[in-house]
């Protein structure tokens, strides 16, 4: 048994982030909340994405797990105008989830949850680096980065880089969180001193993992600019990034594999 | 002759209603005011409509048929702001119109009205359901309809459908408007009660018919979200849906066929 | 040696007015400051912008010759909002371009400037036609004629054309300034009297000279739309038009060869 009331906006930048890794997915409910683990087909890029139940404005749930078709949902999710109360329910005998905005009822078909890709875990990693940015310095490197390359480089230092600071910007002796691609004739380069981040603790170690981009910028869009984003770095490793939706109302985690440079 | 001073945004959103359906029409001028009406090559949509002589800001018009290519008219009339006044005048030598926007002097080739589709006859029709709605909703079921299917359902109801309103919606018992569609897998579905309508007039019957979702959606976009449509439903019947433009300035029929579903 | 620093918004509508011509070219620097001539590959449309030294926030600069990829400097200096400090700086090394955003490095290849299409020079013409108008009216009449053709006249007449001016305007008998373009079937007109514009001078001739709407469209693009453009007409001449950028602080002259009519 499934039913629910939750504001529009919230759901959306939820399902947001989901979405832009996978197109179907398995959503878990239990007393708890909602929540939702997916990896997309390459396995490379990993999501986790929980609503507790408070942060519906009603919720009630036994345990289920429902397939979901996330392109046909976003569509739904997307005719409702963001302060809206969407209301979703289960039909327990036909196995269909109706959704309600504002007079407009969708019945949609759920998928058999064993067709769908199987649930990742998502490892436990204890990485040096531990940034705290706001997601629209994470956009900003991510989308310099595509002028020149496929894939970009996080890093942290224990010094700034020479030069690299603008001569506004004091880059402290504490270390630096950044990201580079390199091109082929151009490269981009963004530092990130204490002075500029929420907080910075690169763990006495220079560490440095290289991703590719198509994920980055897939993820980093769904990342909201105000967002603090909890950033985990290490040395050829995954990059893990922490984040809250609407103030705290959602929970979600997206895990990158890195790319390792042949030589 | 023909002389007249109009409001661009009132020219504007007239021709709008007629170009969705239509590239090329007839124009009839008399001291009335201006009308038109067309019907689209498969004879499935016919548009009405008049501008009565004193909705213009100056008018003075012998009978007269222009033939106009619509296309054109609309790029023109798109130069203008919407606070604008546009001056056509008829040279009776050339044949040509000549419309003045703001020290722009257009001189547009008029199409011999001979060669363009006859002018329907808007059949009068009795129709059970009379219904009146605000465009902004019927832009909605039309839209969400579009998710599921290529073909929508107009329909009235003497009862309120079971389960279709949400928690927040009361339906009274005197009826519903409601605009349905299925899909393959999945089914939309819109119902308001005389709560969520201007007015609404069930004839005492149960109707329904079945549109095309591709002229719905042409028509559905030139009606301002704010106009009060008077829709007209029967059972396998056409749908006539009536409304003004800015106020009462002008005014507006479609008639649409219905489609027989095949079973 | 060059190292400067000066607003975006500057910056930026400056390279525009460039890259509409030309994709690469030769960036002049000295202690007056930074030019640019260029022609592009069909010998047709030439700009001359020139970026005075005091128009920086800082700028220091011995005589350099730098090749630009104007598309790829577009993208970068596209990374930054109006109000930011652009930092460039000349690695004179590696003969690489340093470019700054807010914590954000870029590092720019340059181009072999011997590769590059030769400056032109920009020739002195003495033209009768002489008038300032706004950007805006420029962009309109281009806009305009490009409903019809693919090609369009500005020009200068001693009198008001006849029946061109609308009931509102008043053109005077001090001649006019106009655009206009010659379809298959319609016409386009925009005459442009001394209440119109900011100055005119006619020269006390009647001239007028045909162009390529393609590169007018460009040019009118880069133009800001509350510029002041000096226009310089003749008969069957190149047309001159130049303007400021941002209140004076870069100067923009472009000149466009006629198209000659075969009769």
């Amino acid at each position: 048994m499934f039913r629910s009331e939750i504001n529009a906006g919230l759901l959306k930048s939820s399902v947001d982030t989901v979405s832009v890794l996978v197109d179907e997915c398995k959503v878990r409910l239990d007393e708890e909340g909602l929540s939702i683990k997916a990896v997309d087909p390459a396995n490379v890029g990993m999501v986790e994405l929980d609503i507790p139940a408070e942060s519906f404005e009603s919720y009630e749930a036994d345990d289920e797990l429902l397939g979901l078709n996330l392109v046909r949902f976003e569509d739904i999710v997307g005719m409702a105008n963001k302060g809206d109360t969407i209301v979703m329910e289960l039909d327990e005998e036909t196995r269909k989830l109706t959704i309600r905005i504002d007079g407009l009822r969708y019945t949609l078909s759920l998928i058999d949850p064993d067709s769908i890709h199987q649930e990742p875990n998502v490892p436990d990693l204890d990485l040096p680096g531990d940034i705290d940015v706001a997601g629209r310095e994470l956009r900003r490197g991510v989308k310099a980065a595509g002028m020149v390359s496929d894939h970009m480089a996080f890093g942290v230092s224990e010094q700034s880089s020479d030069g690299a600071s603008t001569g506004s910007t004091d880059v402290s002796d504490d270390g630096t969180f950044y990201m580079r691609a390199e091109g082929d004739t151009d490269d981009v380069r963004v530092d990130l001193g204490e002075d500029d981040l929420i907080s910075l603790d690169t763990g006495g170690e220079e560490a440095e993992s290289l991703f590719s981009l198509d994920y980055l910028d897939s993820m980093a869009k769904a990342i909201p600019n105000d967002a603090a984003v909890a950033v985990e770095v290490g040395d050829d490793y995954p990059v893990k990034m922490n984040f809250e939706l609407a103030g705290g109302d959602a929970h979600v985690t997206y895990l990158l594999a890195p790319r390792i440079e042949n030589e």
